[in-house]
């Protein structure tokens, strides 16, 4: 019989059918068997009495088995309707069974609490739990409504490379790759400088893809490797229209999966220096000649903005040029700062981005400054001697962006195979 | 006053409007100076007459310069109209200019046809030309296309990471990264282990993503970096099942960007053998002891497809065991040869994909059988111990596939910054 998802069982009433699927829970009762069965659709229980031949393969039944199940769809009766329950309200009458795939005795409950190490050890299996498939279906539609919503605003996707001949930014932490010819080649630690090239060929970009950084941390918001959600476009006034853009995607995405995201028509706004007197003033601890904000900031502000303004989201501006990569447009109007920003969600940076310098000599200036060598760079310093509007763009990790709106403890529960200084995949050993 | 997009200039015929723009072509006749403007969203012409002051800016305007030009938009006389151009009906009066940004002289025209390096070398300026624009504009269309299609059928993207702790399919053709505690990594080659894992959580994913060859080819179908469009599903019959709904893909992307591939209801297949028994046939070379097909051979096919069944695709199917990966699945019924697949489209292989091995036991005697160690699988064994169905999947080479779409000599002209052995954006000295 041809297969009928999970799904459209509840337009199969009275009717025979067969389900393909794993079995998620089995009880075997003595004279009777109860399954909840699982296909990429849904869930539907089932259940075995009064058929002696199939109820004896059914006692063979374990978690994660693979089966064909053919039975009748019965309607429950009204108080035994199981609430909120995927198709709580009907009942697979079981009258044959068929192993597809037998699974060996698991470890433990795909569903139990684990703690992080054992979760990960054993990913092929914990992510077929209730919480991390929710998890990772909502970082699917994160990603899909941030493409949609650029799409939507004139945005033209491309594919940046990850290998690249230099670490661009001159910030060291990158992973070095044994290339051709005896050469040296990086993993990029963003899509910056090809972004901004591209913003020269279409003047509205995005890119979704992998980054890398090679950095010593072991936080619970800290990655080695992950999806960097990158937008960059040309003729803006200065960083404004970059948050204005970024606000009109954020509130698409809290949309798009029926978020519960507390965002202002206009979030809130704040130097970076504002946001330090104001931190100083009210903890009494000074922070005000600081370069950067510490997180135990970053959670005050964000619980300053959901008090005073209903915000889960924060904007910090004006970031030191001293603290900020060679392409950081400095503020005329307030020397030695940027037209820079962090957006700040639940108590952590999700986003950086600003306006970025468009004059050729400029950047010469800027590099030098910088310590960083013009020649290593003269790919992409074209694109600014072939003419360059003021543009601007951010990029945001889309595992920590999943991490905040499901306020999940640790970013590696939003990661799919997470990259750490201690593992890939399986722990590395010393 | 506000900026008008140059798609919407036709909304304002008789207007004043202030445009933001990239001069494209720049002609002075004397007491006149006419241009092509290009923004995001089109091509406009303006014209400067009557006014000498306006003149004497627009006089120095060069290509590439970036302007903000106000103007009156006048519609064309009837025989005045350029046919089949963007808003060849209107013309722009131009009334102001202002310099945004100006650009250094450029070393040739955008639009110049040009020997492959030198348009790699210059890919800031070259990328700006009509054929660039529309190469990378097509491509954006069909992995969009790509993503809608898989949507709709129920896949789910996940996230593959790129760093892996493995040469997972023991090919040996890996770059290798120097990763923490003295250990090597990889840059994963396709996402395939992590699909197949996928495959027990959602049922139905798909993944877009680069991935890396370290193949010293240079050739005009190799790239060592290129985005993969992935796809695994479960519950299958066997491969045909995952060559159906690849149909529908092609037909899908072929559809969204009004594209000229034919594709038959059914296209055409034809086992491996099968294959070089007529090509040994017609042309007389005997190539029916071969394991795979030459380039010359794909061609052969292609033609033959299209001829006989009025196709441009042709599937092959059944490659030798010995010349697939060990996760490849054995027809039971024609030992020796694979539940594979090769997708041919116009004389090159785009898609290669198949029914993969879903039982724990048969996936170790296949490890040893290739002389691989299941120790180093065990992270990725897990998905097969929990219980795994039939399932297959394919990957794709979108720039290949773009390069196809299009009539590309070169896969490097539908690739943005290509990574090969000679260069990573500059060419590599020795």
């Amino acid at each position: 019989m041809e297969r009928t998802y999970i799904q459209n069982l509840k337009d199969n009433v009275d009717k025979e059918v067969t389900i393909s699927a794993w079995v998620d829970v089995a009880r075997d009762q003595g004279k009777m068997a109860f399954f909840d069965f699982r296909d990429g659709t849904g869930f539907v229980q089932g259940v075995v009495f009064g058929k002696p031949d199939v109820l004896e393969v059914a006692k063979k039944l374990r978690p994660e088995w693979v089966v064909s199940i053919t039975g009748k769809v019965n309607k429950r009766p009204e108080k035994m309707v199981n609430e909120g329950v995927d198709n709580g309200d009907i009942e697979l009458e079981i009258t044959g069974i068929e192993v597809l795939s037998e699974a060996h005795e698991l470890p433990f409950d795909k569903d139990t609490e684990l703690n992080i190490d054992t979760y990960l050890d054993n990913m092929p299996l914990t992510l077929r739990s209730e919480k991390a498939r929710k998890t990772f279906k909502t970082q699917a539609n994160i990603i899909k409504a941030y493409r949609e919503i650029l799409n939507e605003k004139g945005f033209t996707e491309f594919q940046a490379p990850k290998l690249v001949g230099d670490d661009a930014e001159g910030g060291g932490n990158v992973f070095k790759v044994e290339y051709f010819k005896d050469k040296d080649a990086y993993l990029a630690t963003s899509p910056q400088l090809y972004k901004q090239i591209m913003v020269g060929v279409f003047e509205k970009v995005f890119s979704t893809g992998n980054v890398f950084r090679a950095e010593k941390h072991s936080t619970t918001r800290h990655l080695n490797e992950y999806t960097s959600l990158d937008a960059e476009f040309g003729f803006i006034k200065d960083h404004t229209d970059v948050m204005a853009v970024l606000t009109d995607v954020m509130k698409h995405i809290n949309k798009s999966i029926d978020g519960d995201l507390k965002i202002p028509e206009e979030i809130p706004v704040m130097k970076l220096r504002e946001a330090q007197a104001l931190i100083s003033k009210e903890t009494g601890e000074d922070c005000t000649e600081e370069p950067d904000l510490e997180p135990a900031h970053e959670r005050w502000l964000s619980e300053y903005a959901l008090k005073e303004f209903n915000s889960d989201f924060i904007f910090i501006t004006h970031y030191p040029v001293s603290k900020r990569p060679f392409y950081t447009y400095e503020d005329e109007d307030d020397k030695g700062f940027t037209k820079s920003f962090d957006l700040l969600l639940r108590g952590v940076e999700i986003t950086t981005g600003g306006q970025r310098v468009h004059n050729y000599d400029e950047y010469l200036r800027k590099l030098k400054e910088k310590g960083l060598n013009p020649e290593g760079f003269s790919f992409y310093l074209q694109a600014f001697k072939n003419g360059m509007p003021p543009h601007g763009g951010w990029g945001m990790g889309l595992e920590r962006l999943t991490q905040k709106i499901l306020n999940l403890d640790n970013v590696k529960e939003a990661t799919l195979f997470p990259r750490e200084m201690n593992r890939i995949d399986t722990l590395l050993t010393d």
